[in-house]
């Protein structure tokens, strides 16, 4: 017995916490169970026992065996001992087989990203703090699902301000990030017999998943230098679009596109969603507004936060059509695609205190001087190839002759520590009828754009 | 053409900042477009003569007209006037017809809610500033579909030294709240071939809905004195349960209960989902640990920040069995259910810092004082009726005889401008056997608890 005890108190490592001796028991004697050295059905010694072998209280011993007999550990009968409860064998805690991420670049030049090092922490944090100092407590809760109020009527007016958006605070549906508003959207139209939705050629793959997974059937559409094109719409229910600065292309819609976009759906019933993820950022000209504002009761304008400030804010929001206001925020019910109250009432105050648009000039500033390096430095370095679409974003598109070609670039930036994306990557179709390259001149940090782009002309070579 | 420009320039209420002349003219056009006091295919006015009309430049007229001819609200042919775009009609933007929230009551005794008076803001956001002083600015991306290491590393240890979780950061999925994690769950499960869950004969009509959505056929469990009933579970894939404390009737999961639903689990691949959503407030005694520790290859653990600090934050976490790891992961990519990278960063160094066990433990010292009031007050005032379950949580209930009597008192109450839960309406089947009220006491404010205890007697008499 005086055996059995000391086996137990050696296989368990026992090291009682002196402040916390029953805690430390109990943990021992868990992990001894869950690891397999005490064996279902065997018996524990007395109470008694190994409060004498550990020199502690025998109360704590039945205290702990009580607690772990409770949570199913082990098993006590009246006039028997206490043993290890008959349980479902543990498999052995394997390593991890998720493979990491792969390995990624030093310098990264992919498109999708603003410089993350530009998140303006400290006026974030100040602005978070005004925001909680006058917040009611009820703004903290399960919040409407539409978003809080101070939030909404602060984007109606930045959206009407900044971008022409037809917006007001009850057709604002604030949503954790684009894709997020996307699946709500998609999944209301659904539901409201939607069956096929358009999409532009070229565009990310992550939001074809989207809609697809809420089982929609996509179909690409042809894009040229007028944006994408309105040819083969019959029997599509909605399309999915970037007016401002298509994705990756760099076009803007042209207006007669515009006009013959919107004059569809609304003849048809149809829904365009504006994907308006860049459009702040215009460098030659002042933006185009929003296809929204032309043909509200058509158009959802979908906007973001993840490119003006950061994608971990998980911030977006809609504007709606009428008619999909119900549906969208029934299918927002159950609040999953709700960002957290903190940050609605921190970018509220973000925005109505100026904080956002000063933001926004700020990096607009920055993101026009990189572009104007990367267009000079082609020009010097890789005279061969002209950076297509608009002074505007946070990407441009250069064209290669095939895609060998951009295989072969986009190795060799690889080989030299550069991430960087082709446009067949981002192609909807097997065969995509052009080819060339996406630099985000956007993602790097400041200290690490020269050298980012030097090893892309070197790349280009 | 006097008289027109005249009276485009009144019916538009051309008020031009003089700071923003070109700003301001185009969004006074754009809103005449708009709303239809501009027709369609109507001319506008000369550049030339609008600008001596209004005094300004008529470069500044020209830029506009081009800018609105861009965005599609004018159409400009050479040689010919420029004119209002024809377009479709907008429909004349209607008051919103979504209904008010229905108007809440004074008091509120409803279950499910932490004291969001209680939320600690300084601490959060002081929280805040020490995790984002130290961010490396990639966590502030787009972030892995797990969750910021940070977090999954502080929650794996608070998990483990709090709730008896085997929980390892490479097993930890960071959600946006319990229903975020529900949703993953179900879905993956169904992606897996499960095609029904039992779920408790009551508890939240959200969770059913959710795994409804997912696809799930949902099949009401039993519940008694042990919790749920492990009878009938012939054909289910999983079962959703409330272990520590049964909601809303208040009752543990006896350790049979526990062992037969893990061995059920073992035996069959099932998967156990337990919602730990109150783990941490037991009062009169350690809380049981958590099941997930007994089985972790059968149990999914799912936990949440709503009860402990508040739902707003919508922060909740999953601990997986490894073969789930993937299959939810999966779901997670385009980061629907992630969230914000600040609330996680804030979170990782509020567990770390030892904020979370001190607020834990501040609150659970005030909830359990607030019990101990409404259950000497009910033995004084209501001696009739009895509270059942444990003394942990956030919530009591007490029984009544039939659902007449649950609408009476709720009817009371609501005449007295409190609201409250009847237990019939966390009911998932049409017919009940049991009946009571759900008395949730730490969602008043502090002020308001007495009030609210005291109009919560006078409805029971």
């Amino acid at each position: 017995m005086v055996q059995s005890r000391a086996n137990i108190s050696l296989d368990l490592h026992l090291k009682l916490d002196p402040r916390r001796v029953r805690e430390s028991l109990e943990r021992a004697l868990r992990g001894g169970v869950a690891d397999g050295r005490l064996a279902p059905g065997s018996a524990l010694p007395p109470s008694r026992a190994l409060a004498a072998d550990l020199g502690i209280d025998r109360t704590t011993v039945t205290e702990a065996y009580a607690q772990l007999v409770a949570e199913g550990w082990l098993v006590a009968r009246q006039g028997s001992a206490t043993r290890v409860a008959p349980r479902p064998s543990l498999a052995r805690a394997a390593p991890a087989e998720r493979p990491e991420q792969v390995a990624s670049c030093r310098y990264d030049l992919r498109a999708g990203f603003p410089d993350l090092t530009s998140f303006p922490r400290q006026e974030w944090l100040s602005a978070a703090r005004a925001a909680l100092a006058d917040a009611p407590a009820e703004t903290l809760g399960y919040g409407p699902p539409a978003g809080l109020s101070a939030l909404r009527e602060a984007l109606a007016g930045y959206l009407g301000r900044a971008r022409g958006v037809h917006a007001r605070p009850d057709r604002v549906v604030v949503c954790a990030g684009f894709t997020a508003g996307l699946g709500l959207v998609a999944t209301a139209l659904r539901e409201r017999g939607v069956r096929s939705i358009g999409v532009e050629q070229f565009g990310h793959a992550s939001h074809r998943a989207i809609l697809e997974a809420a089982g929609l059937k996509v179909v690409p559409l042809d894009v040229d230098d007028e944006g994408a094109v309105p040819d083969h719409l019959t029997g599509l229910g909605a399309v999915l679009l970037t007016p401002a600065h298509q994705f990756p292309l760099g076009v803007a819609l042209s207006a007669r596109r515009r006009a013959a976009f919107t004059a569809w759906a609304a003849r048809t019933g149809a829904i365009v969603i504006e994907d308006d993820y860049d459009g702040e950022f215009r460098y030659d000209r002042r933006a185009l507004g929003a296809v929204q504002a032309l043909s509200p009761d058509q158009v959802v304008y979908a906007g973001t936060a993840s490119k003006t400030l950061t994608p971990g804010l998980r911030l977006g929001w809609l504007v709606l059509p009428e008619r999909l206001v119900t549906p969208v925020l029934d299918r927002q019910l159950d609040g999953h695609a709700q960002p957290a109250a903190i940050e609605q009432l921190t970018l509220a105050e973000f925005i109505d205190s100026g904080r956002y648009d000063r933001h926004i000039r700020r990096t607009r500033l920055v993101y026009r001087r990189r572009r104007d390096r990367l267009v000079t430095g082609l020009a010097r370095r890789a005279p061969q190839l002209r950076v297509s679409g608009m002074s505007a974003g946070l990407h441009a598109s250069v064209s290669l002759p095939n895609a060998a070609a951009e295989d072969a670039v986009v190795e060799r930036a690889r080989s030299r520590d550069l991430a960087i994306g082709s446009l067949g990557s981002f192609s909807a179709v097997d065969t995509p009828t052009r080819h060339g390259l996406v630099i985000g001149y956007a993602t790097p940090p400041p200290h690490a754009y020269t050298t980012a782009l030097a090893r892309l002309f070197a790349a280009l070579r």
